[in-house]
């Protein structure tokens, strides 16, 4: 056993272990990338809600961060971010608080795709002397929210904030359908596709007159498929920090890359159906199952040795809400007790990182050098 | 509007609401049955992990708890509650934890169906002075852990805790294999082989000399199933408490049964394919998809009026991270956008009440009168 495998075996389990050699080599990757199309890179925050590794995030070189709450603004606001963007679609009710933050110095970014919004957006500002900068989103792939860039509906909406009094920053877009493929040449078209249509809506809002200097693509998929990021000013994504077994089925990260897992213990077996029972079932791992459909099924995570170091062939099967079943895939192992005797220490990666680490109220972050921190993680709004 | 629904429009969204109203008739429901049954109740705290509902729980006539993890054992205990069942299995690294709550005066039972963790309890007893009082899990429907009633690893593992220096507490199973089933057929007829199970191996273990005074069954579908519990002591439960779609779908309750629910705000549309986006994704309502193998699929959840009436046809078809997906079953509703204008307030019953509470810190308890409480929830191990 390594010396950092070690350290774990003080920890009480299940525990979320990052990884933070793999943590910090994914941010130089998906950074150096960015540095190297040109673009600013704005990380979004939700996958890890934690001060630690955003801050790992922005020592590397990015420019401002994105955020899924108004609670993770005001946490980032608090570590001494400034430059925020609150990447789900304001509603009015929502505005009391992103003007506190505002007022408090945050230069706080909404997003918003359609006119009662902006309508709100404008008036709201407008009765409290705030220019609230607005970005618009774009549906670039039909998988959510935003505005089609061919649609009428985009002038309207930027008329609606530009003549009401808000700061028009930008267009912004998430092709989110990324993580429904999973060869390069669909990856790299999908990218092209983001990028193209984000493009196109800046450009037909400037043709009108009006202000884009903002154009904001972005998803771990395409960000690293991209060929060119031309029009582009800057990329968001979030779950490239940790990676999981989705992204490793879509093709953009290997096992070899997943920086979290769940540390877990053998609590037993039975044997005859080749099952050993381990003490993280879908309330660690959560209820992801997002590598159902993909081409490797993983049930509800890989297992791998305390050293991290992935076992074969063997999975989290099912998991009950603290009990999880770990089996064979493709074929019963009759000698499971032996290979995993009761007490045995393992990590499990998971499907989806931002849901697993969900489940967790703190990170224990493994250094090289085996040293154990505990990183507070965000929970609830 | 309800005044008890305008006081709902106070909240920030996405917001765990529980119905009190029909959580406190849930709790009667059950606790009526098991009385009528006559055994004792000993609620599973696993699905609210909130004081205040195991309060209620406890006022109502439960004797004792179950918990799913010692930081839960370790709560109740601190309000006052000593006679805890935890309910997984113990092993080794656990067992100082378990040792200090019973130091500290904690009736705490532990579980094991294996001789490796029964001699390490036994072990650690002894050498700690401490006599555990042990129950024996049995395995009566093949979903999960457990000993199966006529297997010979019973008296081994009964033999090595009782000459160990344990104290055999008793058996208890659980069939939750019964989640599968829909019809009261098929539901009876689980919950008398969880019964004549776990009471047959009571009856093994006395024939052979050993003590056996507990003998503990349950899930909700077979606790609200059973014709007879002869032979058994006591009962546990713990989804009742809310209930949820599942249940719904399992038949042993009505929608409106269900007393948790998420408060969320529509904040878009793409009114061309029939959806209002909501800001309850999953990260408010969980990854769980239980109703999706079910005879009613209800993807993310059912949607329902901000007084809780359901709004038949609508469901939460699909879920990012904090984008809901609200849109008709069966065919699209061309006005969506007239029928859910943005910030509309509406709320959701989950599929899985245990998985959906545990995205929230805190619940919002909504009295009769409109009053709204907040209680804590507990998060992590």
């Amino acid at each position: 056993m390594t010396d950092s495998a070690a350290s774990l075996t003080s920890l009480e389990t299940p525990a979320a272990i990052i990884d933070t050699v793999r943590m910090q080599r994914n941010i130089r990757r998906m950074q150096a990338r960015m540095d190297a199309l040109g673009v600013r890179f704005r990380p979004h925050v939700k996958t890890s809600k934690c001060s630690e590794v955003v801050r790992a995030q922005i020592l590397a070189g990015a420019s401002g961060i994105t955020v899924s709450t108004l609670k993770e603004a005001a946490q980032c606001f608090d570590d001494g971010i400034t430059d925020i963007l609150y990447g789900v679609g304001m509603v009015a009710s929502k505005l009391p608080q992103a003007l506190a933050l505002r007022r408090r110095g945050c230069d706080l970014k909404i997003v918003t795709d359609n006119v009662d919004s902006a309508r709100a957006i404008a008036a709201f500002g407008a009765e409290h002397g705030e220019a609230f900068e607005v970005w618009i989103e774009i549906d670039t792939d039909g998988h959510r929210s935003g505005i089609r860039p061919d649609e009428p509906a985009l002038f309207d909406v930027a008329t609606v904030l530009h003549e009401g009094g808000a700061r028009l920053g930008g267009v912004m877009t998430h092709a989110g359908s990324s993580y429904d493929l999973d060869t390069p040449e669909a990856l790299a078209a999908m990218a092209e596709q983001e990028r193209a249509g984000c493009a196109l809506a800046a450009e037909r809002l400037r043709e009108a007159g009006l202000p884009c200097p903002v154009v904001s693509v972005g998803s771990t998929p395409t960000a690293l498929s991209a060929n060119s990021l031309q029009a582009v000013t800057e990329v968001r994504a979030g779950v490239y920090v940790f990676f999981d077994l989705v992204m490793r089925n879509v093709g953009v990260c290997s096992t070899e890359d997943v920086a979290l897992s769940v540390l877990t213990t053998v609590i037993g077996h039975q044997a005859e159906k080749g099952w050993a029972i381990v003490d993280a079932g879908w309330m660690a791992m959560s209820r992801d199952r997002g590598t159902q459909k993909q081409k490797h099924d993983f049930g509800y995570g890989q297992v791998c040795g305390i050293d991290g170091a992935v076992i074969p062939g063997y999975i989290l099967s099912g998991a009950n809400q603290e009990h999880g079943i770990l089996s064979r895939e493709g074929g019963m192992d009759s000698d499971i007790a032996k290979h995993f005797p009761i007490g045995t220490l393992l990590r499990i990666l998971p499907n989806h990182a931002c849901a697993t680490g969900a489940q967790f109220p703190t990170y224990h972050a493994l250094a090289e050098t085996g040293e154990i921190t505990e990183w507070s993680r965000l929970h609830g709004w």
